[in-house]
């Protein structure tokens, strides 16, 4: 089924209901992505507060995750639907999961952040973890905006991208090696930057999965071929 | 609803596609669990060449993950089940998705069992990874045990655990840093050693929420809160 047959099919058949829990998709992502921003301003900066204040804001992220997958669940047994609807559903209740999980990486860095900011200020504030942070947020934005837009071509996107991040990890914990190696007594700072930036790694990996699932959501190989999945259409 | 009432419920309506499901399942965790032991098998005997066996086979993991996501999708679009048939599908979509990342930590501590075996060995072989990676073993098996049996305290008791994993890392972490400054050679090494401790506690992570995932699928706080949901049986 191609995108925009799919978009039809939604326009059309998908009520309130529906077009209600893609929205709360649409709010779960951007509270995601302001408090992964807040966390990486929270480093660059050397704001403990702030760090803490992300940290305790992780709760809004659970509490938004659950009620979405509350309602994916009251959907599923009251409107039994199929094809496209029941593999927004699906891809719905994996998307949260991810989104929630990138909640608790913003809430580690959050941490990290307080931490840091009583350690000694390297004079470019982070550089390379303020870089590496605006690349998965970009990915975060690009994969929930291919989700709103069900656009496969920016969900591939989103996916190769992520191979650019694990390079950048991949750098950054290097130099962190070599760094501890010449000044030991800088191993705890440098052990927070690399835990910092393996989260903002973690991140990448749970927007490439959300481009994954918009793929799934639009191309859905494995219901459109049960023949009989014509005969279970939603009451819409 | 209580578990007995929920075991009769599955016992009496559940066809042969859903024994199958639950099954897949299982097999998908008995090879989770399989691919764990030996990653951390090649840890302790210092195998490069069964590290590198343990990340070669993640695909196994990965192709059971698709099928078993396929064959859910095909029951929700096909059978419309509704309550704890529902939430049964719903924790089954959610429970592979966590053994898949299993499978990835292992795959992940299969290539750090083959880099550290390359280096200097410590006259304990690494004990302190071995007893955080029992410990994890243990509470997947447990986690899976409760999946089967649908055993609600059980699961509770794997949730608990994971406070004791991460006190378990925190002090791994701990002492590598202390080594690490003791001996800035031994840096890359130990480096090697926190993410293989990181990955046994990202794996005590997953086993708990597949604990939580039980208590959702035996109590599903959310069905049965919807008046309608008794109008929904699914077609035996």
């Amino acid at each position: 089924m191609e995108a925009s047959h799919l978009t039809d099919h939604i326009s059309r058949r998908y009520n309130k209901d529906i077009e209600d829990l893609r929205n709360s998709v649409m709010t779960m992502g951007g509270l995601v992505e302001d408090q992964l921003s807040r966390a990486i301003a929270a480093i660059v900066s050397g704001d403990s507060e702030l760090g803490l204040k992300v940290a305790s804001d992780d709760y809004k992220v659970n509490n938004l995750e659950v009620n979405i997958d509350e309602e994916c669940s009251r959907i599923l047994a009251t409107r039994s639907p199929a094809a496209s609807d029941l593999r927004l559903i699906v891809a719905i209740i994996k998307t949260i999961t991810d989104l929630e999980r990138i909640g608790d990486e913003a809430e580690k860095i959050g941490y990290l952040a307080s931490q840091l900011a009583a350690m000694d200020r390297p004079s470019d504030s982070y550089r390379e973890l303020k870089y590496l942070g605006n690349h998965v947020s970009q990915m975060l934005r690009a994969a929930m905006n291919a989700f709103a837009r069900l656009d496969v071509e920016a969900s591939l996107e989103v996916v190769k991208e992520d191979d650019r991040v694990d390079e950048e990890y991949d750098a950054i914990t290097r130099q962190c090696i070599t760094f501890m190696m010449e000044d030991p007594r800088s191993i705890r700072r440098f052990m927070n930057v690399t835990w910092a930036a393996r989260s903002l790694e973690r991140i990448g990996d749970h927007a490439k999965n959300i481009g994954e699932y918009v793929i799934y959501m639009v191309q859905g190989r494995d219901i459109r071929h049960t023949e009989t999945s014509d005969h279970f259409e939603s009451p819409a």
